[in-house]
């Protein structure tokens, strides 16, 4: 078994507890919390721990804590060349303190707490600063993942700023559609099958085969009835530059 | 029986002449298809027709076709005082002919050929000009879907705009974050469990509860460090009007 040691309570910590909680390679020997209460349903509450003189051998060392504060907490970590990893989309590897070997492990989901979720499902992304650990994150990994990728730090950085794109700026834009039906007594239900079906589209299709709508139709009448429509500025402003966006083709305006 | 008639052989047509012929409640009489061969693989032949004076009568006389066109077809209609209804989300009521009774009959969903969709969980949008035609219109949607909902002009015309926004924009979203990835050579794949996820979670929670990323968070950081990595001058527009509305909770600029 691989012993793990995870740091930190937050959403991915949450997931990543039950998810290993589960399986027969991986095991979590401590939790580090710096209130015990945020996992103690989760997690046998002697081996939770709240000081870093307190942390056991191990393996690895994952730390799943807020991007500002990875660099610090890597840097109490009391010994030296251990797999040290984060599980941040945005951070660099080389944020980790140098004392350790270094590497990533970002489970590339939206986590919500107290949302189940599937992780079998999630893609994990790894790297490692040295080789030889690859394979051992690649162990913990496929132990909760059937989707495991090779991705390097230029890489992990625009799957991020992609994820901004099809995760936090579509769900805006689902915001958007529930505030427009507000204002016209119109109930947002009605959207949720399309709204399903336009992110099902796009397992088979390439998005831009799925593309339809007044903007690929050039249909100028529509556009402005739509326009029209529209009281609020910030909404419209959304409208016109994503509508051109679509008859550029995605090209520089 | 409801003896209906459908008038089109686009998208639209296709996938209701396919519901339409599962049940026991509505028997479609005719299909009326300028090109007789577009419907032929879906529709007994004998009963398409391309000549408008070949028209039988019918309960209901549905108008499948462009927006464009759909006035100019409901002119052609060679009888008067029948029931008579078009799918569109855009097009007035008022567009339809007036010496027929008028009425909408909206399934609000994309529709894509060759790609099957289960009828029963799209939600259909209804309104008729007389109230005693609505039960009709009720009678024949309900037959096909498991959602009829009673829509007026000015709510069809919010929810088409809503509909922009949660597809056809959202769909945008996704090309976009397929560019970067083809861009920095990362498969686009590791991204659509995140897609799935991010329509998925506003099923139980609404879009602003679900709201998570670096806008929502003010994170100044992580935003400047995507502007460096977007070199499309388009993309980094999108993003910084994204980031702006999310910031200001979706209130004017």
């Amino acid at each position: 078994m691989v012993k793990v040691v995870l740091i930190g309570s937050g959403n991915v910590a949450h997931h990543l507890i039950e998810a290993f909680a589960k399986n027969q390679k991986v095991d979590v020997i401590q939790v580090f919390a710096r209130q015990k209460e945020s996992v103690t349903t989760l997690f046998d509450s002697n081996k939770i721990i709240s000081n870093y003189t307190d942390l056991a051998d191990a393996d690895l060392y994952i730390i799943a804590v807020s991007d500002d504060a990875i660099a610090s907490v890597s840097e109490q970590i009391p010994f030296e060349n251990r797999l040290v990893v984060h599980t941040s989309g945005t951070v660099a590897m080389n944020s980790l303190d140098s004392k350790n070997r270094k590497g990533i492990f970002y489970p590339l989901q939206t986590f919500t707490k107290n949302k189940a979720v599937d992780f079998s499902q999630i893609p994990i992304c790894l790297e490692s600063e040295n080789e030889s650990d690859f394979e051992l994150l690649n162990k913990v990994a496929q132990s909760i993942s059937n989707t495991v990728f090779k991705i390097n730090s230029l890489q992990r950085k625009a799957l991020h700023v992609s994820a901004v794109f099809v995760n936090n700026f579509v769900n805006h834009l689902y915001q958007i559609g529930h505030e427009i039906c507000i204002e016209n007594n119109v109930p947002f239900e009605i959207l949720k099958p399309l709204i399903l079906e336009t992110a099902n589209k796009i397992m088979n299709l390439s998005p831009k085969e799925a593309q339809t709508g007044p903007a690929k139709r050039n249909d100028t009448k529509t556009i402005e009835a739509h326009l029209d429509l529209l009281s609020n500025e910030n909404q419209a402003t959304i409208y016109k530059i994503l509508t051109q966006s679509i008859q550029n083709n995605g090209k520089k305006l």
